[in-house]
């Protein structure tokens, strides 16, 4: 099947108005009055985010997903998508069906289309590439600058789940098949805080969606903010199954620090006032999302990981670790 | 370099307010009063849209210049890019260098800047997506759709040229070293009619940029608008170097088919009322932009080519040849 074919086929079904049934090589969008318009571009690379050969749903997903938390946390709502598809000649009619399911459901999901893009043929790995296009009230989002000393840090749902799920995939680790599959499933579909964006956008001073490990990304926000953060290692949100590696490892604190430096979570680090805590969890129990203090602004610059002691833990790699 | 420092070295520089300085994922622009938003995504791959190994300024400009073409033909005012890098290992700190200083020329002539994106590695060739993004007046953007019978159809610029020089790049043509430089050259760097954008949405009835092949584009429009297009073969406009290597074929026709048929001119193809022609081709005279009718809108669904005594000439591939 040639572009065009591929096109009519798979792709012109998910088009919103904007994409002009994909028959215009643009996308033509009225500009929202009195909003901003956010916009963010990020790549998966078959062999580096994602296994080698694996074509499907969950690709597709994750492809929007990593492409969605940027948006939430910038209290941004998605409206609709570009895609760029440089597809290998291993990818098939078949993998390419399920594929534009795992697009359905995305667009399902976060009330997007898609509004254009670019399809072609690689010699090498399949690469994808999302620009994900939405709105915020003007002024209104959330940038990395704005955290102040004092502002609690927290963070959505949990840590390292999508570490010890590559870790799987690369056969570095061994789990249990329940474990095993709920771990590799988080790291195909990690699951950002979508239902929060609103209320982040209304009480957090600072946010970034955790792509690169929760710690290299409290560097970014502490940076652009000019101020440092205190993590409290022990506080990190973990699912249980993270728990449970955790408590099979020698090292109790040093597997909790590989956990947050890990990378691939997707979920948001944000600040806020103190004060405004409580309203920002209320909306998180009622959305069902976990919503975990984990530290501190501080005037002093830098990241400082402390135990449950208040001693400082030493970090020798806080960046994130691909196939 | 790590992808930090390759961002804060050589494409902060290029980030215009709404980029944040590259430091925040996103891009955040207040939507434009009055105006339709005006978006595409094209993606070139080494080896598959330029050739293997190459990698510098002439590739930087090839890679703005092909999505400034789908603006250009849209009528649209190009404002800003998001640009994912997928490179290979091969690509060093040189051709970083030169490869942003395409990207330096490329703002200025056509009045951009940087708004967001990604870089990563990848294992296999250089894979390069650009999301450009402009406007239009409301409602003003010039569809694929809008050609009527009777209509006048033009092309800007020259066509073939970039066909040869392809071809030429492949080792399958030979000829003289300025005519190969030069044909190489437009194949590198094409040159959409920037300078014509407001003209094209103010007289043209549809419009699309030439990266199929002018036959394989003009038969987009046609079904788009629900109209035929014929097209003078004789009229198409060609270059020197290409009428050169017109005269050396055998089948002079034929030569002129397959530079019809060859694609990645980037020039654009319009319609427009007969009456109007005249004022459009005032302005690009003003533009210094060649501007050339090759056809005419009819009733009668379907491309046809036809020779200079009106014959109709058989079209065996109007599509497009990559490396």
């Amino acid at each position: 099947m040639d572009e065009f074919g591929f096109i009519a086929k798979h792709l012109s079904v998910l088009a919103g108005p904007e994409g002009l049934d994909l028959k215009d090589d643009v996308a033509v969008w009225p500009a929202p009055k009195g909003l901003d318009i956010v916009m963010n571009m990020d790549t998966l690379i078959e062999g580096i985010h994602f296994p080698d050969g694996k074509f499907d749903a969950q690709i597709a997903e994750k492809l929007i997903r990593v492409n969605i938390s940027d948006l939430v946390a910038k209290g941004a709502d998605p409206s609709g998508y570009l895609l760029s598809l440089a597809l290998s000649k291993k990818v098939e009619e078949a993998n390419l069906e399920e594929f534009c399911q795992g697009l359905v459901d995305a667009q399902q999901r976060y009330g997007i289309s898609l509004w254009g893009g670019d399809t072609t043929r690689v010699s090498g790995k399949n690469v994808l590439t999302v620009t994900l296009i939405g709105t915020v009230p003007k002024g209104k989002s959330v940038l990395r600058s704005g955290a102040n000393p004092g502002d609690l840090v927290c963070v959505s749902g949990h840590i390292g789940d999508s570490y010890l799920g590559l870790k799987l995939l690369l056969n570095q680790i061994h789990a249990s098949d329940y474990q095993s599959t709920y771990l590799k499933n988080i790291y195909h579909m990690p699951e950002p805080p979508f239902a929060l964006r609103t209320a982040i956008r209304k009480f957090a001073t600072a946010a970034l969606d955790i792509s690169d490990g929760l710690l290299a990304d409290a560097a970014h926000l502490a940076s652009a903010s000019h101020v440092g953060i205190d993590i409290f290692l022990t506080t990190i949100p973990l699912s249980i199954e993270s728990t449970k590696w955790v408590l099979g490892e020698r090292d109790h604190l040093k597997a909790r620090l590989k956990l947050a430096a890990g990378g691939d979570d997707y979920q948001v680090l944000l600040t806020l006032p103190e004060n405004k805590f409580a309203a920002l969890k209320r909306q998180a129990i009622r959305a069902n999302i976990s919503l975990t203090v984990i530290g501190k602004i501080t005037k002093r610059l830098g990241v400082r990981c402390l135990d449950s002691q208040g001693n400082e833990v030493v970090v020798d790699k806080a960046g994130y670790k691909h196939f």
